[in-house]
């Protein structure tokens, strides 16, 4: 070839575009989780009236070896095809098309047959593509079985008989499983997906500060404490027990409850203000135990099917050993002091802040990727991650990564709580999962155009939200107000809407009294220890081992794109189904958002779903109380008193045969 | 650096996503034109509370100088730029951003004054910055503006002055001009774009078969009867004239009146079916006249101002002479016969498609590259391309890119009427305009709909419409009932929705007669001569050389992407605008699409566009018959007659001033 630019072209004679998912042209991967489906969708057609046909290739990265998967022809040249990976690990995939001469020979002959034209050279025609395949199957040594069909062409007695056998439907599957395929050609990407365990999809979090877990007044909580509490937490049926940071706490500029600058010397200070000359982020504030403590701890959580998440928290207190061992990864005034952490005009006196550049690159970034190593060492394979919007993107990409190749069931939780598109380009840069808007989202159609969104838009391929119906950060005005009922509706909508979620402690026992005017708890952990009361009147732990076992039982909840909004008359009920009747599990929920007054509502059973008509009738199980029944006709009306029943989930099982 | 992946990642600290327009990855290149502005889209952010700022950059393609323009923060992390190409040929473009440490600090130290915080030390950052930019200037050697500014801050008696002096505003422009531009970002890709002559984007075309130019009864027209219409055409107002083929008609099973295949030896044939003896491609059918002549005629209608189209039509008669002289450029029979087209159960019988691998590769390639060559060296600068979607993609992406690398201002136009995505690719793979479902879409939501797909969604970027109301192959539906009413409206509606449009002659006469119930003309010019008479009582030619004045004297009908539909209250009337207030040319359109009924409806002078009021006044001018007056307040009526008057056409110029 003397024209390598039309020999680069017409190598690819099919067109194979709009590939989805395909993150910001292959800049950042996808994300799938073992086990499950990942679909794959493309645009692939040719020129004129050929038959195409494609399929979807994968494989773990570095491997030479493709699997293929078929794609399906769907509409308007789309196709689409899942695959399902047996492994965790940084995979990667694509697409090729090709021309099927034979399955077009097949149909334009049928056509001609159709419309009585002659196709005795047809035939003809069509025994020299199997002929040709039997000379060059697309496996090798694979030829015998098109051989034969060659001889049994041979030994028709006629045309007539010719014809049927090689338009019959075991010389076409013989002919797409080992005709070469012509005109091969592969999209020009090849794609990164990266496949994480479960828990990065489906997991529900418990969040506690290890030093209020006491329950003596006074006493600093202990990691023999958290290890006492473990059943407790079981119980409620959580999968993942998250602690804000247990690292020395700073003593310089320590503040005191309710973030006041005036502490005494007994208060403990903010666990995000970090290190002190007891240590750094590789050490363990003394008071809570030692490292010995905490590995036992990992173990009894291991022991109840529990795993511990960690703070990662880069900020450091005025005096943390950094500050000294590394004078050069932070930022010095021209008087000769250390630069507070400030967003002008707030000032954070306990805080400093690592610059990442300068003088930081690559020791700082280093030092911060051996941190993780290693709490992993110590059995932590679960990191949320502090504001990681205020460090580089290229950081996160760095360091995830790092930690990933040598450890891919590690998960990465962005704490960040700041623009969309801030939030969506650190999970592009790694993170597994990402907190939300979710606890600022309560009318129902804020919450249907923004569950819309993080469900349908292309942001489902790379960032997977974990709904946090509180935090230590956030006492969300709604729940200060909403009493138990808002704290049933928004504890069931956290666990069935998204796949991950997450209370902190406290919201079992509707917790909710506040800094005046403000979205921070009154007496926050953060500032100083508290003793809790689990068995307070009016605790909603019932709620809470219901969700947490409906989740576990109900393969729909493990489906977070599933999630589809149903028109109900009144606009304080939120409806939605997960699942599908094809996957055997298909939920339908209803949630009045007034947590005041009881609801009454018009809504439509699904009965289209099922192919059933108007007057259809459904079996149905109610999950909250566990009867079953039918519902008959499409129309239905109901009414949710906050008091009583705040929200319904059914379970729709199928049309009722008679 | 001993990590190179930490390197290369931390290199771009800043995330610059969302490029619009990027198509497929930047596969494939965006299209502008010269003297156009070419607006490019960026997302651009950093991390935590940084100031950042970014540029598009531009350069023609091999240069290695870049041409900055500013990008200006629109709303959301979004940016906003353009460029406007003062050359055709290929360009790139791409966006870089940094962080603006100056424009920072002053953020920041505004902030802190207002609260009454000190900042001594804050000063004594700025005044480093600015020795910081004074000793490493952006330009090299410009840092003596800087040194000043050093030195006027040191003149100033107090902090007071100094901080004055330094949050003005000729300090920031200096630093925004000068200061070395912190964690510097290049977006990872560079971008092509074809920057395109007007009449890529913007012409009025008229279609004609040479032959029939005689206008005597018997006789084949010649290039000499085609040079005497010219002036006929110019006065229309056309741009472009297109040929239907000009080259040797097959003898061998030519086509009969209306398409019959019982020709007499007096029938013309059709000129798609192309070659004979008497040459092919790049020969001219000898009735027509002579290279010299042809020559003659691309001189007068240039002389004109005015272009010369031809068709560039791949297939072949069964007698061109390729057949012989390249039989493995053709598919062959198990007989021994050539395969002629088909479209099973449809036959071609006087055409055969050439096949474009196998043992074609490069040297039909090269050959029909040559054909082209030898036209554009006869003055043909644009190609109506007929049914490309039947010939590989690659070969139109290899066969275009041959032809602009050195002809930028050839202009091909694509004729396929086939699936959404496989026109869009061929637009993508290089043609610079595209037919499209115009001729079908008659009613107002459709023709809403499609619109705004082609002004709006991504193919904007490298699909640009040519609306032909009618071709040689389409006699619309809607035409063939709708009488003249219909030709004034689907003209107008053609000339002032897109920017390239056509009507293939008869148009002006309303041609309409129909072979029964299809869309192909009765008797028509594709299989035999006809004699028009263009003066026939009923014609149109007003209101054509009307749409063509408008168009050349309204630069909002150069603009295509500002078209915005109005609601009006009856489905029968479309309104829409091109242009805009701020550019001064707004004009604002009523079309009826009942060809057979008047149609009263209410509509609203779009006062919100000029900042009025409901009761707001516009002057206003009427585009048809030229009177002005004034749009008193938002809600108006009016009828539309489609014998009097089936459109109106608004150029709004502003508020009424009192």
């Amino acid at each position: 070839m003397t024209d390598p630019r039309l020999g680069q072209l017409a190598e690819r004679r099919l067109a194979i575009e709009g590939i989805d998912p395909e993150i910001d042209g292959g800049r950042f991967p996808a994300k799938a989780a073992q086990g499950y489906s990942f679909p794959v969708e493309a645009d692939v057609f040719g020129e004129g009236h050929d038959v195409v046909d494609a399929a979807l290739l994968w494989r773990r990265k570095g491997s030479n070896q493709w699997t293929e998967v078929a794609l399906e022809f769907e509409v308007n040249d789309r196709w689409r095809g899942e695959i399902v990976f047996p492994e965790i690990g940084d995979h990667e995939y694509t697409v090729i098309a090709w021309r099927d001469l034979f399955a077009g020979w097949r149909r334009d002959v049928d056509k001609k047959i159709k419309a009585r034209q002659a196709v005795a050279l047809e035939l003809e025609e069509g025994i020299a593509l199997v002929r040709e395949a039997a000379r060059d199957p697309r496996e090798p040594g694979e030829g015998a079985a098109l051989a034969d069909l060659l001889a049994e062409l041979d030994r028709q007695p006629d045309e007539a008989a010719r014809l049927a056998l090689l338009l019959g439907e075991d010389a076409a599957a013989l002919m797409k499983a080992l005709a070469p395929r012509n005109s091969l050609t592969w999209y020009e990407r090849v794609l990164d997906v990266i496949v994480d365990r479960e828990r990065a999809v489906f997991g529900a979090w418990y969040e506690m500060m290890p030093r209020s877990q006491s329950f003596e007044p006074g006493r600093h909580g202990t990691f023999d404490d958290v290890i006492k509490r473990l059943p407790y937490v079981k119980d409620l049926g959580f999968d993942v027990l998250y602690f804000t940071p247990i690292h020395p706490i700073g003593k310089i500029n320590r503040k005191g409850p309710n973030n006041t600058l005036t502490p005494t010397g007994d208060d403990p200070g903010s666990p995000y203000a970090i290190g002190s000359d007891e240590g750094g982020h590789d050490a363990i504030h003394p008071e809570l135990g030692t490292i010995e403590d905490f590995d036992r701890l990992v173990e009894a959580a291991a022991a109840h099917d529990m795993e511990i998440a960690l703070d990662f928290a880069i900020q450091c207190a005025p005096d943390h050993p950094w500050i000294k061992e590394h004078p050069e990864w932070f930022d010095w005034r021209p008087d000769g002091t250390i630069k507070f952490a400030e967003n002008p005009p707030k000032k954070y006196e306990d805080i400093v802040n690592v610059h990442f550049y300068r003088d930081s690159i690559p020791d700082l970034w280093h030092a911060l990727r051996d941190v993780l190593f290693y709490w992993i060492g110590h059995g932590v394979k679960i990191f949320r991650v502090d504001n990681p919007h205020t460090k580089p993107f290229p950081f996160w990409e760095w360091v995830i990564g790092e930690v990933r190749s040598q450890h891919p069931d590690v998960i990465f939780l962005s704490e960040a709580f700041t623009r969309p598109k801030v939030m969506k380009r650190l999970a592009k840069a790694g993170f597994t999962q990402s907190y939300t808007y979710y606890t600022w989202r309560n009318l129902d159609w804020e919450l249907e155009q923004y569950l819309t969104e993080l469900t349908q838009e292309e942001c489902r391929h790379y960032m997977r939200p974990n709904f946090f119906a509180n935090t230590p950060d956030i006492n969300p005005r709604y729940l200060q107000t909403a009493g138990r009922p808002g704290f049933r509706t928004r504890l069931l909508m956290a666990a069935t809407l998204a796949g991950n979620y997450g209370i902190y402690n406290g919201y079992e026992i509707c917790e909710a009294a506040a800094l005046p005017g403000k979205e921070e708890y009154l007496d926050s952990e953060k500032y100083q220890l508290r003793e809790w009361d689990f068995d307070r009147p009016g605790h909603i732990k019932d709620d809470i081992r219901l969700v947490n076992r409906l989740r576990r039982e109900h393969p729909a909840l493990r489906d977070f794109t599933s999630l589809r909004f149903h028109k109900v008359s009144n606009e304080n009920v939120l409806s939605y189904s997960k699942g599908t009747p094809q996957s055997g599990s298909y939920l339908l929920f209803h949630v009045n958002l007034d947590p005041h007054q009881a609801q009454t509502f018009h809504f439509e059973v699904p009965l289209w779903a099922f192919g059933l008509p108007d007057d259809g009738a459904v079996k149905v199980q109610d999950l909250v109380n566990g009867n079953s029944f039918a519902w008959v006709g499409k129309n239905h009306t109901l009414t949710l008193d906050p008091q009583a029943r705040p929200y319904a989930v059914w379970r729709l099982l199928g049309p009722v045969t008679t």
